[in-house]
């Protein structure tokens, strides 16, 4: 397996897709010197975009944290996040003025109002008045009572017949350098698994998330399949979705995947990047 | 599918094994009547028991609510829990005097102390003193915070590597006539995902649950599994199990399996009763 | 649960997707009066395509078998198969002139060869001499001896890691009123546990299909997503897949779903068409 | 991870378990030296048996290819097969002249003759005249053809609702030093999910393989479980298998788990042994 120089590796590309966590930043932040590769691309006519597994916040939000922690080039519109897809679901499937159901903070819900949606979240929700929910979306882990509410959404679930949307598919999600902690995809499996019913995923590696990303580049620039290079620290997220949509990929070292490790998953897993690269600072 | 009469099928065996919810008591307690065919097993010289997957209390605890129920006959000797084969693992596989850390309510832990063993709470556990845990046992869904506490008994899980026992494989229990509850493995299931490790599950249909029931009843009187009948409401449970250990199996319709859904569910299952009877009254 | 008629609901919109098989065409060749709501689309200036997950034969074939049944408008460019994708993602992720080992017939290799690569049938395939394979395909469960080269395959990829590309995801499909047979991607799920690798799989309910259809579209007509309607006879592959990709969507009971199933089916999946109709004869 | 000497561990336990494969013999038939450990455990009074997950040959004829192998000491009683446990079952569940139909060789079929019972072969049977079955086992991946008969058995659980019994778990094992080949269980797995119903399985790690082994040998010498030693090379079937049952576990590496991968193993899968040897020969 060799290792390869992610700047020069990049210079084939015309677009850059990262993964956030892992790669662009960690536990601490951003990761020192993302800055100066985000400005070599920029300055060789690259454009990039985040592609992130996050409902939490939105696009502006999220942008913010970057620009704060000193990443000026890291506007909103460089921001693809999983939420979007669930906002275009909404759009697209629910009636203007419905109300939806939803796990998450305030923050979250801006995914459903942005889509011209009232929100309730399941916190505030009463079983006995809960005939005009159109939808139910669990957007973050956070900004509600885990027990008192995922029993409250399983129950609403077989009371009501609605779609249910996953606006985040991550089972788990670091919060320090050794801990974890339960993400809202996770507690979307388990509350699938008992009420039996189909609930609708967006995020990696689901094509529609590439396909929405894509879609974004396009309304900017011509550009075509094999001019993107989507680089990402997961294996089974940002890799396999990247391959599957028919994008190049490069796997960074710098998060979940680790180096003494990366030969014998890829391996075992037969999901091959096109390149491997220590991080995205060399 | 032909309905036939309990008490005429009873007949023909020497023992019986009960599913407690749905066959014995409800939402509302134990089903009236109940008391008249257990006295009927009695005077016919059939010994019964009940097969419960339930560790949040003591064969002791639980047998006195259904005494105090008015139900006389259900002496704790008569319950064999999946709590009690959890505790039967730790009496064979954990050095007498270790610390077992466990989610569930203080009640629940008694499966833990009576196997001669230490007993700390995941909410009263600190992850910087964890190496001295000798395994973590999943007893119940309440007693605990959970958010935090998942949260914790999941990086505890990675910190050190010790078994992990669910002593209740169902994954949700009924709280009232129309609601239902995350039960303790259902809970389990999702942070086995999470941690990627394979945890140890009793309970039925587990064989291991019938063997324990078995054992037990040989010890008072010789018996042949042909002479023992396994009745229940739940297909994937108490009638598979029984059907897997080799006893003979009676479907009753008072609980989750409801009347008019039984023929397309056996079909489509695949698991087919012995019997099908309406409920133990008749 | 309303029953409506086809013909009044497709009049809504400027472009039908259909499922073939069930929709279509059954066990006895296409369902007789198909041709006339064909027809009756195109007087009203709506296109239509064909969406199926197929890679067995190409277009043209596929096409083929429709014009000799009777129905002149099926021309191979209403065709959208999986087998089209999988041949996409080999164009853009394998080198030209490489060679690429599948299962399936013959004419199932189309798809391989069209994207300018070599094939390779692993009947042919000798396992000493295999390190010049550059991708495995699953196309057909046809044109191989299927307990020599379920085998061969499986240490074939213990032997060298390449991507593995599944072009039909359907577990079983129908070969007459009562019988079905198992397809290819029952195969591929049975080797994919065996040797614990990640496949690449295209086809139904996945978004990729029917951003490919939408694709192919727009290539001909600007149209929205919200002009568009899919008709199937599936909830789990036609119709969730049709709803998360933002289509309105129709759930016809002439195939797997069965009329007196529907409603049923329909709430206990959480799988919510638009509308439900008897046919698209209606 | 300490490793241990084998023979000083077994000096401990009066009785031992085996497992065969990987652990007594491997593609090249017994390992030299196995029947000097044999007799060690022999001379110094401590029992044997093998558990091992096989349905494709009854007790004398496994034994007897160990004795033509060299080692005397395997004689049929000391066979303790998953095809056993089906046997009971049908024994238990099936009355008897009833007819079972089987995938599997000749051979195989014994499991189903020495239970009072009629075979039929999948391969033999006609669909039309189908109604007379009582039962399906699948006993072993030869002795039918596997395109036609997969087939078969599939449209005939869709013809009929019988108990279908998988009389061994594993989905793959060895056939040389590099390659293996699908087991009965990994092609019972495809057929599971493909008819929908829940097949009844029998062998390591399932409890009740362990609980008929110990039965065994309490009928010959009263012994607790803490006397007796299983000895495995997998992880997932015989080291948590007999963990859960409450028996003491010794791990070795002369089979699938790998010297250098077993430190990695045991401690991402949580699964423990009390012991690591090198092989039973030390």
């Amino acid at each position: 397996m060799k290792i390869r120089e992610f700047r020069k590796i990049a210079l084939k590309y015309k677009t850059v897709f990262f993964d956030a966590y892992g790669v662009l930043k960690n536990y601490n932040g951003h990761i020192p010197g993302v800055e100066d590769t985000l400005k070599f691309l920029t300055d060789n006519g690259i454009d990039f975009y985040i592609l992130t597994n996050d409902a939490s916040r939105s696009p502006e939000q999220l942008a913010d944290k970057y620009i704060r922690g000193g990443i000026a080039q890291i506007t909103p519109d460089k921001i693809i996040s999983s939420g979007m897809l669930a906002r275009e679901y909404l759009q697209y499937k629910i009636k203007p003025g419905s109300t939806v159901a939803y796990l998450g903070t305030d923050n979250s819900a801006h995914y459903i109002e942005s889509a011209g949606l009232e929100t309730l979240s399941i916190y505030d929700l009463s079983l006995d008045n809960c005939e005009h929910i159109s939808a139910v979306v669990f957007l973050d882990d956070e900004g509600f009572d885990w027990n008192h509410d995922i029993n409250k959404v399983i129950n609403l679930l077989r009371l009501t017949n609605v779609p249910v949307i996953i606006a985040n598919t991550d089972i788990a999600y670091p919060v320090s350098k050794h801990q974890i902690s339960v993400a809202i995809g996770g507690i979307a499996d388990m509350i699938e698994e008992i009420v039996g019913k189909t609930f609708i995923r967006f995020g990696k590696p689901d094509a529609q998330m590439f396909m929405f990303a894509y879609e974004t580049v396009q309304a900017n620039r011509n550009i075509k399949k094999n001019e993107i290079l989507m680089v990402g620290d997961t294996l089974y997220t940002d890799i396999i979705g990247g391959n599957k949509f028919g994008l190049d990929t490069a796997l960074v070292l710098s998060g979940t995947t680790l180096p003494h490790m990366a030969k014998i998953k890829i391996e075992s897993s037969g999901i091959i990047p096109n390149y491997v690269c220590e991080s995205v600072l060399t």
